[in-house]
């Protein structure tokens, strides 16, 4: 599962090490402060833990699926950076496809339950068998823009800027100059900071790396994700990665995002979608729609 | 939670009972024949019934959110109609939101693990803050065309379409006569056949009642589902609701469907996705891609 290099030990597999706990099926992990948003961990990030001690787990069952076909997290408490433990289930082990559940735990609080269907993921040449969807238009990664960790002040940290290189497309980029476009999407391309490859586990993380796509939307405050489905459906060929990111609809006080994942033999790797809370100040007028989608 | 008019219990609602178990947190159902795609139960009937387990165990717990905001499950092993258990597990209750988890287990194997956000369903009147969604178009129910629950001969009975009443748009049943459109996309009209009110619980089953979109591609045989999530957005208003079930990647044996549920107001009232197995014919050449998503 770790992607190495003569050696080296990348950020991600640090940070989502796990290691044997002191009763069968649990493990301990350290969540690191290095892949926070503000003061809480990324949630894509902690997908990614849940599904390494998810894999783990399987092993000890004498399964080798180790790459995450389907999961879902729900989102219950967001933990500290520090020590948790993860507390995994074999579901079933099957012949194609296993199923494991992982619920990372701190100081006896359930902060993410997940469920994995796993598997092992082999690539097939010839592309899908057949699609309807086409990869879309970003400008080259050096016509696109940084996004910084922190805008100094008293913003907010987003420590997992440092641990990815987010490029995003100059469309899109309104809301960093309180100019949101009033398109609920976000376009760009993205990597591991210390050029990891992607592989099946690092796209859980991929997934939910984006800001939110309501920021170009709204200025509204911080988002928080009630669960997170992903679907990994290749494995990335090497080379940055291209993200799309897409709100639908802002209802009730929550909102749905899609997010589509493309890699450069313009094969799409992963798809995901989220419900996340969004509180809409008092009064704000939403801006028109420019774009829907038809049939 | 139950739909009741003047008394009458409606088939929905006596096929997803599920009475308390011997002991705390198990429930016990009967796996209905009567939901059935050929011998096993629909996974959307699955689901839902394990939402009904779920909202009892928060009941129980205290918490009276039983409306299913976020619901994901993974299909194991499909059960068989008859006695099944239901293993809930409250993992958090909350102000506005608790969550549980519910497996159905039949003869001690696991079948079907699901896990649920719930909270209580409101509907904002003035419509959803902001959406890019727009209702397709479908022509008058009386034009479109109730698929049977048998075709006769050795075709596999569906008895789920004897529990709705589906009408399918005549542009997208080109697959019940072996000249399957080439698009994977199907749409059409649903009620429960007793005409039951759809509340939440019922978008469940709504979510998973329509036919593959991959029939529309080819002819392939049961393509089982992996896993199903859907959000619920708003509460239906009263009337037939309209469907859109559309697959977009058939890559490496799998498929993802998306799902989108509208109702008589036009308002957007579930979402969902599924990733399902399928098997293509060997050689079988796919059909030429007519509408693809650019963005």
């Amino acid at each position: 599962m770790e992607a190495e290099d003569a050696g080296q030990t990348y950020e991600f597999d640090q940070a989502t090490a796990v290691e044997q706990g002191p009763t069968d099926g649990t493990y301990e992990m350290d969540v690191d402060a290095g892949w926070t948003v503000g003061p809480k961990p990324n949630g894509g990030y902690l997908l990614a833990a849940a599904a390494r001690a998810g894999a783990a787990a399987l092993a000890a069952a004498g399964s080798d699926h180790a790459d995450p076909t389907s999961s879902t997290a729900h989102y219950l408490s967001a933990p500290d950076p520090g020590p948790a433990e993860i507390r995994t289930q074999v579901l079933r082990t099957g012949r194609t496809a296993s199923q494991v559940r992982a619920t990372i735990v701190q100081g006896d609080k359930a902060c993410v339950d997940a469920t994995f269907t796993m598997g092992t993921l082999t690539t097939d040449p010839d592309g899908p068998w057949w699609s309807n969807r086409v990869p879309f238009e970003l400008p080259p990664i050096d016509e696109c823009v940084k996004l910084p960790s922190s805008r100094g002040g008293d913003s907010m940290v987003v420590s997992i800027m440092d641990r990815s290189d987010l490029r995003l497309d100059p469309a899109v980029i309104g809301f960093a100059t309180g100019q949101p476009s009033g398109r609920a999407e976000l376009r760009g391309w993205i990597s591991f900071a210390d050029r990891r490859p992607v592989d099946a586990l690092g796209l859980l993380f991929i997934v939910d790396a984006f800001p939110p796509a309501t920021f170009e939307l709204a200025q509204t405050g911080w988002v928080p994700t009630i669960s997170l489905t992903a679907y990994v459906r290749a494995v990335p060929a090497p080379g940055p990665l291209r993200v799309r990111q897409a709100a639908q609809v802002v209802d009730g006080g929550r909102f749905d995002e899609i997010c589509e994942v493309w890699d450069s033999r313009d094969r799409l790797v992963a798809q995901a979608t989220q419900l996340a809370a969004i509180r809409i100040p008092e009064g704000l007028k939403p801006p028109a729609v420019r774009e829907t989608r038809s049939y």
